[in-house]
């Protein structure tokens, strides 16, 4: 099934816009896993099993892997997501960019390598980088708008004509580049005026949300400010509040917990 | 030693400005090396043999071997190139990108894993996502400002406050993210006037330029718009023009002339 086909109907079906990033820290796992060589894998699949009724995307960051050499348990995770969890979408979180031959060997890596339903990219590179990713259009975009952290504001606060760079990049996105209507953007929750103004320029086009929780977003202003007409359209990802809720053999049901409260909270504002 | 005195002293020992790109594809290889299992390593380690003598940098671009399962090659490529060859330091071309405690996974992921002496990274997401890179003092890092590519007008040239954001970019690279003296810019061979524009700007600091060759980037402009007084200060990257020089048995070798070509027509006008 296609990306986008794929979310509207986890939204649908999980009543949910949460978004589970798995973003593993060995050091955080649970003493019963710290000496178990296969952690990794088992400790993300235990969450996504525990939760996978009540989210709309997965999110693995890939970083988190690689500084592992854990590819090999990425692999085996979206595999297992897609085998037990057919009907919740997977998000690799990479922002990837680069041109021309290399922009397609990313391509492979994160829809063939790692068989991932969507993948977030960089758009600093202009828009001939990002068409090897555009082109898959049973794929997902997720392409950098207004990130959640402080230094958003360097560049993309700049002022271009009259308004700021991540406007101009929000409606060349939602205008020029989503031909296939596969195109998703990142709006930080930490900066909720600026998702209402993202909102506005894209009309329903999906935008993943980072920063609730432990960087200071808030619910409320996110769904409020975020969400399209018919009460979705977001993806509002939480990773440590989520993974690390608890810390003994008990956590993914820890994690359960955690999962529905935020889902449940968010779902007070749709 | 420190990537930036290390470069220094490459340029100066090989009277060379060539950086060659690694990036293989399998589907090029010479025919003897197609049915080889470490075809990926052997065929890199063989560039890297005949020519260390002759270039100023190694850059293996990461999704090369990403997009083949190929990280164990990506890792003992990198190691042989600094035990055999300690002279020449190795770029990671993997323009990454992200905030806080990922960030700081893709520099375990470069410094530690794979023990590259530098690495490119996007400047899209602001100062704080670059900080954990440019805290490593003893490591390069090259952000991207002005890529070679077509598409980097999308963004790169928009307007800011009377002047193109690449140049916003490199001036606050080199003003304000530098303290270390370990940033240098990527500035793409295609845009020889802009080359010029950014070197007035930033002083010393060396820049990365790409597309020379196949994309068209003409060497004497990029020489005569890119260098510093001493004659230094580029690092010219070429990738297929060298690997791919040869298609026999003798590959290596007909990449050796093809790098030494280029370092003496790049030197003609330095």
């Amino acid at each position: 099934m296609h990306f986008m086909q794929s979310l509207q109907a986890a939204w649908q079906r999980h009543h949910s816009l949460v978004c589970v990033g798995l973003d593993p820290e060995p050091a955080k796992f649970p003493a019963h896993l710290r000496n178990d060589a296969d952690a990794v894998f088992k400790f993300c699949a235990a969450i996504v099993d525990a939760t996978a009724d009540l989210v709309c995307a997965y999110k693995p960051q890939i970083a988190h892997f690689a500084a592992l050499r854990a590819e090999g348990a990425l692999e085996r995770l979206i595999a297992h997501i897609h085998e037990h969890h057919p009907t919740v979408p997977v998000i690799l979180d990479a922002k990837r960019g680069d041109i021309g031959s290399t922009a397609q060997h990313y391509v492979t890596e994160a829809f063939e390598r790692y068989g991932a339903d969507a993948v977030t990219i960089n758009p600093y590179m202009g828009r001939d980088s990002a068409q090897p990713f555009l082109d898959r259009a049973d794929k997902g975009v997720i392409l950098l708008c207004h990130t959640s952290n402080p230094g958003a504001a360097d560049l993309q606060d700049l002022d271009v004509g009259g308004r700021p760079l991540y406007q101009r990049v929000a409606e060349m996105i939602a205008r020029d580049w989503n031909t296939h209507g596969n195109c998703a953007l990142v709006t930080g929750a930490t900066w909720p005026e600026q998702l209402a103004e993202v909102r506005a320029l894209v009309g329903d086009v999906p935008l993943l949300v980072p920063g609730i929780g432990a960087q200071g977003g808030d619910v409320e202003a996110v769904v409020r400010n975020g969400r399209t007409a018919d009460g979705n359209g977001l993806m509002i990802s939480s990773s440590r509040a989520i993974l690390y809720a608890g810390q003994g053999e008990d956590f993914a049901a820890a994690a359960r917990i955690a999962a529905q409260e935020l889902r449940d909270s968010i779902n007070r504002y749709r």
